[in-house]
Parts: structure tokens; C-alpha cells; sequence
């Protein structure tokens, strides 16, 4: 037990729902962190579907969530036999932050056939990377240790790299192993790839992120690469991949941020 | 009005729902395509958005519908200054099919910065292409022409190039303008890229599709590309763009698809 599972404990409402609360501690400048949120979200919907494992979640931020309760409506949909699906509505009292579909299932029987044409990423021993805990002006560098490709870190000194790319090792700081849940966080814990592009972009709101988990990852540390390809239209997107220490992707992400016009 | 816009017609129920109908004629081996009930389904919470066009889409598929009348009911979400975001549950009778969330925004003023790294697909002319309507064994096939780059139709003549890639161009084949909407169809609409693997995959039902659009399409033939590079577990993540006739990037797609074991 983690400070991520109490952090993402949710209990039973008598309508169907779920309740949780965002806790202190995992946010940026003060607002919950993308993927705890998501991770919350998950773990309630989890609870509906009966299955170990989230397969694939879709969530849509509509605003920016706070500290506090979080009430969970739940909208059914499927329990089949090899998956179950079920979407809910995030809410802060009445009023809604983020609405969410995920599929779950059993990931501990793996299937054939496999080919996988991506390579997990080249990165120097965690001891060389660049440590972001307790470097962030967040409470989610306290809660996920971050070791950054030095490549990769030049945003923090103003001085990008001119690659919108990160890639860095990644776990829970307490020690919690990561699990399929805590996947969903990892997926969005790492500093915005854009951010070492050079171009005028501070802050990046998530609009839409979805996450597939393509395995339950081996103990140790996590591989992250995340990239982005298209700032267009005052939006971005960014693909994330995630890798467990046996070297198999355990996760693929992708996201739509608002590349907010500067001022 | 074309085809495309009877067949994602959607009426108001007294609830907020919508009703609408899957027409005969979209279908692969009967099924209506997965990007065909994307579009009728966003059309559907469209006109609960009150926003024209689709920013991000996310659907699960529960099941395979079938063509005749689809009930959606509607979650609300926000309805924001720039975006409104609302959820759905699709239903044939009582049974769901699929789940839905739905982000939508005026693309006409488009925002800066701007850096794309990708490149539209070279492509030979549409008429140096291989036509593909009237030649699947589907419906769709005569809904949406495509001209598939001579490279990537290897599969259907059991000869795969071993690239588990799919380019061409798309169209509809009444001439129809592709707008916003019609992009979502297009992002399912193409042969899996994985035909062209030269693993033993027959089928690959979706599970989760997500489509970010980019911009409003000029007039003309879109480019696809679609890729598949994580074939693991016993899933499949497909990715694609599209591309329009001014060369830039107007839709980005992911889905995750189960590949059935080998029997």
C-alpha cells in the first residue's frame, strides 16, 4: 500500500457511482496533475467493470480540477466476456471536470501474434539522468522521481534542445511498484516535450489523452519517450510510449493539448 | 446533401438523446464500419454541443452494431467559451454498442505556432493508384473511393509487402465534400495496416478509436496514411493521418484493435 492507492481510493456510492478525493500533493501549480486524475477516474470505473486491468482509457478535461472530493456518475455500458467498458462523469459538486470511457480486462495472459517495430529508448544509467524530484514547482515531482535524458532537460535553463522530445526514467517516489493503474499517471507525469521545440509555449492544457496499456510492466524502473509532431491550428498533439525494465512496451499514449496563443 | 449526410441524420428525443440510423450500405461484411458509427454518433453530440465541428473524439466499440435505428443518450458535459464537451451511450434497442466522448470547437480561425514534422505521404496520382471501390466485400467500398498507394495492396493478393503500412487517397464516392465530420469516417476507412504484415491476422475489431482533427479540409482528395507498429498482448495500435489537398495535416487517428488468436 502506496501513497498512490490511498491517493486514488475510491468508495461506493448508492446510485452506482463512486466517490474519491484528489489529494494534496499531486499537482502542478496547484491544480491535480492530468494523469492522477485520470488515474482516479480509472480506478472508480475499474471498480464497475470488474477487471484488473484498464486496456485502453479515453479522457476528456473540461476544466481544471481542484483538491477535494470527487463524485464519479457512472454510465454503463458493457460487460462482455473478455472486456468491460463503462464511461462516467468526473464532478467537483455539481460541477463536471473531466468525462472518461475506459475498457478493462484481464492483462495476465499475453496473445500472439507479436511484432512491435518501435525500440524502447536509449537513455544513460538513472544516476546520470537529471532528477526533477524536487526540482518541479509541483507537488507531482514529490510523487513520481523523474530522471531526465540530459538531452532533454535544456527547457529548464531556457535553453531548448529544438527536439520536442523527453525521455527519462520515471517511478513512484515511495516505492510503490508500478501496476497497470499507475501506468495511466506515469503516462502523463513527464514535463511537456514541446517545451524543448523553441517555440513561445509555457503551459500546455490537456483537452483529450487516451492511454493504452499494452502489458503489465516488470518491476523497476520505467521508460519513458514522449513527442511531439504537430503544433498546428493552436493545438498540439503528443505520443508517449512507456517501457518496463524487461524492455517490453507496457504503455502508448497520445494527447491534445491547447497550445494557448501568446500573449 | 449527399449520402454521407442522410446517413448520419439525427433526430432530438424528448430526453436530450438523439436517435439516428445506421444505413444499409456502409457496412464490411455486414457490420457498419467503425468510422461510419463514429460519424453518426458525433453528429449526434454535435448538435448537443452546438459547435461545428469535432475536435476529439474517443469511442469504444462494446460490440458490433448492426444497420437499423441507433438511440444515443447523452451525458452532459461543459459547454465552455471555446470548447463544449459532451459524452454518449449508443444503443440498438438496449443494447449498447459503443461509448463515446466528444469534444467540439470552431476550426474556421486557426491559432499559431505552427511546426509539423511529418510529411503528407507521396503518393502516385489517384489514377496510378489501385481503386478499391467496388472491389471489398463491403459496403463501405462503395461509399468511400479509395486509391491505395500499388505498395500497400500486396494483401490482397496474399502478397504483403511485410510493412505493416496502408497510404492512399479518399474521397466520397458521390463527391461529397469532406468536412470535419466526414474526416471521421475517413480515419476508419482504409484496409488495416496490419493486412500488409504478413502475420496470420484475418480481422481486427476495434476496440478504442480516437481522432483528433486538425483542420478543416480543403477541397479535393484526401491522403492517408495508416501504420501499425505494436503488434503485443494480443492487441494492435494502428495510427494514422490524413492529409488534404493543400498539403496539410487535417486528422490524426489511433485505434487499438484486438487481434483474434490464430485458430
Amino acid at each position: 500500500m502506496g501513497e498512490f492507492d490511498e491517493a486514488t481510493a475510491v468508495a461506493a456510492r448508492d446510485d452506482g457511482g463512486w466517490r474519491g478525493t484528489l489529494a494534496e500533493g499531486w499537482d502542478i501549480n496547484g491544480v491535480p496533475n492530468g494523469g492522477y486524475l485520470l488515474s482516479l477516474v480509472a480506478a472508480g470505473l475499474r471498480e464497475s467493470a470488474g477487471r484488473p486491468d484498464p486496456l485502453t482509457v479515453s479522457m476528456h478535461f473540461l476544466r481544471p480540477s481542484a483538491p477535494g472530493v470527487v463524485d464519479l456518475d457512472v454510465h454503463p455500458g458493457r460487460q462482455g466476456a473478455r472486456h468491460a467498458t463503462v464511461a462516467g462523469t468526473a464532478r467537483q459538486g455539481e460541477t463536471a471536470v473531466a468525462q472518461a470511457v475506459a475498457t478493462f480486462t484481464d492483462l495476465s495472459t499475453a496473445g500472439d501474434p507479436h511484432r512491435v517495430d518501435l525500440e524502447p529508448p536509449e537513455l544513460p544509467d538513472p544516476g546520470e539522468c537529471v532528477q526533477r524530484r524536487g526540482l518541479a514547482s509541483s507537488g507531482i515531482g514529490q510523487k513520481v522521481e523523474l530522471r531526465l535524458h540530459p538531452h532533454d532537460t535544456g527547457f529548464v535553463t531556457r535553453d531548448p534542445s529544438g527536439d520536442p522530445l523527453v525521455r527519462g526514467w520515471a517511478r513512484l517516489a515511495d516505492g510503490r511498484p508500478v501496476d497497470t493503474l499507475a501506468l495511466l499517471l506515469l503516462a502523463d507525469a513527464f514535463p511537456p516535450a514541446v517545451f524543448n521545440a523553441g517555440l513561445p509555449v509555457a503551459w500546455v492544457p490537456t483537452v483529450q489523452l487516451t492511454v493504452h496499456i499494452r502489458a503489465r510492466p516488470a518491476p523497476g524502473w520505467v521508460r519513458g519517450r514522449f513527442r511531439t509532431r504537430a503544433v498546428t491550428g493552436g493545438y498540439l498533439e503528443e505520443d508517449g510510449e512507456l517501457w518496463d525494465a524487461a524492455g517490453d512496451l507496457v504503455a502508448q499514449s497520445r494527447q491534445l493539448a491547447v497550445v494557448p496563443r501568446p500573449r
